[in-house]
């Protein structure tokens, strides 16, 4: 049998990845363009001749399926709706444009959901019937496993764990509703955390220099540097993950929940809290039990690989 | 091809019932008696001379396999461990124990899912392929299917919703925590919430005559009378569920909720609520896609149907 190939697409908010992957996770060969198009068309119409040359380039390796990862994207549909980081407004119906375009079967899902693939076929769930991928990015995302299958939910949106209340009455998220998780444990959530303490406590701290231009690698640094309050900061925002990732246990009594994104590469001093905080509050019969892992797909190619994963 | 038939077992604390069912969850013959005996040995001898009994009288009709729900019964061990209803102590291998006794496969699980599984097979959730059951009881019970497979999770225990945290440093719980979902959401909660408002509460009320030794019955029937303190409890008691399912919509994405057991027989007392409160705090996604419904199982069968599910 000849040996087979996938084509992997991330679609980001600026810019789109693409590989040519094997079954054992290898990129053959890999290219990326720009994110943009005055109507999709152009875009796709771009994506097609960039896909083309890379097979070109990679001595016309051809791949008998494309699996896309993209912010918003349905797996059910094929179509994002109103995704609010990319250019083009409405329903897309992206998976039979790409498919049209490349003349391949073409699956799409979101970001988080093609991670949790990603893992389960190249990564840190290898084996694994029953975990959580967690993203701690600009948001939080996150993709179920139950069974050994992607947790879609009827309508192709389970899995929105940053819009989990966390604390209830909690900050005003974009969403229209008040704490949701992602407003405390993403980056984006960090970074609101120090502005308000700068406001509220009167300790002396490294991150009172960058008041109110904040970023979460300073956070970062600072607590690095052992910086109390930055260190605190991050006790908070594990607390806050622990408290509902434990409630999620509840749910899906996962054996694994594999953090990936900016701030989870803040490695102990993020996970260390997360850890403590949802033992304390796991009902007796999961403590012990649900093992924190970190990704194992190589950062530059985890998108790809995500996508990926989605054709096979 | 002859007609099949499996047997289903429902253990509860005080009663066992079992019945021999058909595919369309007709139940040709049916038995029960007392959860009770020095050791499980002596039960178990006791349900296989009832099971035989049954089996004579009803013309010798033979099953192909058995399915059983008790609490804390685990689907991958076939184990019963530490249950705090049940007269036997530590760790009981049910299914082998059933399986030896009545010589045929045994399949166990908690009563939750067994009635997810009685709902997919015979009941409300025919055809669905995610959806969750809740069982208002005592306590809160629940079972997760996602891509038409019960959720079990990577130990068997997957599905306790009753042990969410629904109010941050809310109520004591038996489990050691605080805030659990049933100590809100049962009919055990409901009759706390109903004792905790009669003393901080100073508006007259029928309940007022019960005080101290007052029933989930009594504060039904008073707020079908109109009397506005229990409406009050019924509201915030269906506060306190609808906000908990927003956020488990947010993982599992289902089509529908069917409601099952004692306080979920308050009708539109209780579901009113929590539709309002539900809907009100859902991720806009969600709003308007979640049918909440009753379990379509008969009462009095509904456990064995249930149990019968998990045999085919």
């Amino acid at each position: 049998m000849a040996q087979q190939y996938v084509l992997g697409i991330d679609i980001g908010g600026t810019n789109t990845a693409f590989g040519i992957v094997d079954r054992r996770g290898n990129i053959v060969a890999k290219g990326s363009m720009p994110t943009k198009g005055d109507t999709v068309a152009e875009y796709i119409e771009a994506l097609k001749s960039a896909v083309e040359k890379l097979k070109r380039d990679a001595g016309n390796i051809s791949f008998s399926a494309a699996g896309v990862g993209a912010p918003n994207a349905n797996f059910y549909t094929g179509e994002i709706a109103y995704a609010p980081n990319l250019p083009w407004e409405g329903v897309i119906p992206l998976a039979k444009l790409i498919s049209e375009a490349l003349n391949v079967k073409t699956t799409i899902t979101n970001d988080a959901n093609a991670a949790a693939l990603g893992e389960m076929m190249y990564g840190a769930a290898r084996g694994m019937k029953d975990f959580i991928i967690i993203t701690l990015g600009t948001g939080v995302g996150s993709g179920f496993v139950a069974n050994g299958e992607l947790v879609y939910g009827h309508d192709g949106f389970a899995g929105e764990l940053g819009h989990v209340i966390a604390v209830r009455d909690g900050r005003h998220c974009p969403c229209g509703r008040n704490g949701c998780l992602e407003r405390y444990c993403s980056a984006t959530g960090i970074v609101i955390t120090a502005e308000e303490w700068l406001d509220t406590h009167t300790q002396d701290s490294i991150l009172r220099e960058y008041k109110s231009r904040i970023t979460a690698k300073q956070i970062h640094d600072a607590a690095m540097s052992g910086d109390a309050l930055a260190l605190e900061i991050f006790d908070y925002t594990g607390k806050i993950l622990g408290q509902t990732l434990a409630d999620t246990v509840a749910i899906t009594s996962p054996q694994a929940i594999i953090f990936f994104g900016g701030l989870a590469k803040s490695g102990d001093l993020i996970m260390k809290p997360v850890r403590h905080y949802m033992e304390a509050n796991l009902l007796k019969i999961y403590k012990n039990k649900v093992t924190l892992l970190h990704s194992e797909l190589p950062d530059a190619d985890a998108a790809i690989l995500g996508a990926s994963a989605l054709a096979w």
